[in-house]
């Protein structure tokens, strides 16, 4: 590497994955999973209109660098103006931009030990340093998180509401009652990726022009489009026209874009899989105990489901299930490591993880 | 947005657009454009196949980090191996990951006065240095632009070849005669969007991996996919490796990857699709000539116009132009801003193109 004269922070990075696709494992183990039940992808799929929509969407055009006209739907759909949202490619992109727009190297940003490794991935990449504070009781803990970035004097502070690896939530009005202690230089970065699935109470209950945070929504997940890419940002119109500094400009999709729009105006397919995912998320639950486990609560597209042993047992666990044919995923951090997390399934593949599981345990227990 | 703690680099870069959309003019208007031929978009399309595959993409899932049946895919197409190449979000999405890369501030870039704007918006969004060398008669000028590669110790040197805005070429084997005088330190960015229309003897003979070199094509202009966003870096494993430090994984859209994929495999659709372009240029030159303009030479999906006067009266022929429906772009800095530029159309938009720009020119002429 060093040939190539990459700058003095990019030669540190490594060069890394977040996340190994379900893609190379099927290829490592040539053989397609019988179940993907790993990446909080919504198996219900896309509203057959927004499927229609990309379909025929004429795609030797470039995508319009503005998404004028979802904005123009998101912000009739909110009741706010455009000028507050920016959409960009998946939630991870515009983590990206937003770390590039305000970490340096050595700012201070905080996040949950054992959140979403792509935020800390973006922040390590522009030279940020990651304070992390404990999970309570398998919560992300709004106040632990506000009271050190109030110590380390962060620029960001990541929350996930609901959270992603465990799937628990706070109603949104006790993250405003934290937020009093929200140190007036930290803006909290609310990650609600799977909001259109938690329970009512959810959502922060703050305009959202609120200076103080800047939300993070999807058409990844509820809303069936994780390949398509859309993600969008609302917030204050200052914030959100700083993305312009160092955003792709065209860089969305055009059908994509067409998608996006189509599954919005769709609320009656919406909330038709919302319903299947809380009917997959009872039946996860129900497998998950009368395989003697402990199923966390969950306001997400998935069920954390605790293995009642250390980390060690819960890799074995996974590794019992991949093998079997059911991809699945596992938080990263101790104590929430001791869990395996399962994404909701169509009845087809709930049918395979009640027959797998049980065995995969056992094998891991005899490990 | 002093309230917002962004980075002093970030505080310091415009809120921009390098490019405004033609979705953005026909707001402004509101009225759409009768023929699109702004953009270098490839009016005649993907292959039907590209296309279907990408109506038949289930998009509930995320698209694979790693590219690889496309990677594999270009690989044999190239008789290359999968490492020395890189799948990303366009060229644009490539050119901003290499800048980050490579570029910090400070760092000294060099260009051609004129050439492709996104490039110089993402040396600036990564605070380097632009030098800018000026065109030798409508042509990129390798010897100067190696040159003053090595007068500042350029980290990265932009060439495109064919060149955006003007559609002029070099044969590779001049361009590999000029890199005699390419730095040591300096990496040759050498963007060859429009390649697959230029003639034969336009690709640089030299191996994929040689590391003096990073090449960049695209899926967007002769394989008609501009709104799918799949371009892909061609060059030495090592420097392929280094984009895993920083590019978004999971950024990819999966219905465009499909699509990339069959648009590769359709190698008698873009055949067909270089007969439509070439027959297109001619008819361009044609009606450039009726009117008494100069067509320049061109090796791209564009021919630059001469106007035969100033930059203020070729913008006034651009002016006339959009207002009468048709939409065109200019190059930007002169002396190149005496053209306008217009895009290959079909032969219903090239009818278009031949009523009015008379009508145009007789009215910037009036002005």
């Amino acid at each position: 590497m060093t040939q190539f004269r990459l700058t003095p922070l990019a030669q540190s990075l490594p060069a890394t994955v977040p996340f190994v696709g379900p893609e190379s494992q099927e290829r490592a183990r040539s053989r397609l999973f019988d179940a993907r039940l790993g990446a909080n992808e919504n198996v219900f799929g896309p509203s057959p209109v927004a499927t229609r929509a990309m379909a025929e969407t004429a795609q030797w055009m470039y995508g319009d660098p503005e998404s004028f006209e979802l904005r123009e739907a998101l912000a009739g759909h909110y009741g706010i103006t455009p000028d507050m949202i920016m959409v960009g490619e998946g939630i991870d992109g515009l983590l990206g931009y937003l770390v590039r727009l305000m970490v340096g190297p050595g700012d201070a940003v905080v996040t949950s030990d054992g959140a979403y490794p792509t935020f800390n991935y973006h922040v390590a990449g522009y030279g940020g340093v990651l304070h992390k504070v404990p999970y309570k009781k398998d919560f992300e803990d709004p106040e632990a998180l506000f009271a050190k970035a109030a110590d380390v004097d962060a620029k960001l502070v990541y929350l996930a509401n609901p959270d992603n690896p465990m799937g628990t939530a706070h109603p949104g009005k006790d993250i405003v009652a934290a937020m009093e202690k929200l140190p007036e230089g930290t803006l909290l970065v609310l990650d609600e990726a799977y909001i259109e699935c938690a329970p009512q109470g959810t959502p922060l209950p703050l305009p959202m022009d609120d200076p103080r945070v800047i939300r993070l929504r999807t058409f990844s997940k509820v809303y069936g489009l994780a390949g398509a890419r859309v993600g969008y940002a609302l917030g204050h119109p200052d914030l959100i026209a700083a993305f312009n500094k160092v955003r792709n400009h065209f860089g969305m999709n055009r059908a994509a874009q067409a998608g996006a729009l189509a599954a919005l105006e769709d609320q009656t397919w919406l909330r038709s899989v919302q319903a299947r995912i809380a009917a997959a998320r009872n039946r996860i639950w129900d497998i998950a105990r009368s395989t003697g486990l402990k199923p966390l609560p969950s306001a997400a597209n998935f069920v954390a489901v605790d293995c009642n042993r250390d980390a060690e047992f819960a890799k074995a666990v996974l590794h019992e299930m991949v093998a079997r044919g059911v991809f699945i995923r596992m938080p990263m951090a101790a104590p929430q490591n001791r869990c395996i997390r399962i994404s909701c399934g169509t009845p087809a593949n709930l049918d395979i993880l009640a027959e797998v599981l049980p065995v995969a345990l056992r094998a891991a227990e005899n490990c």
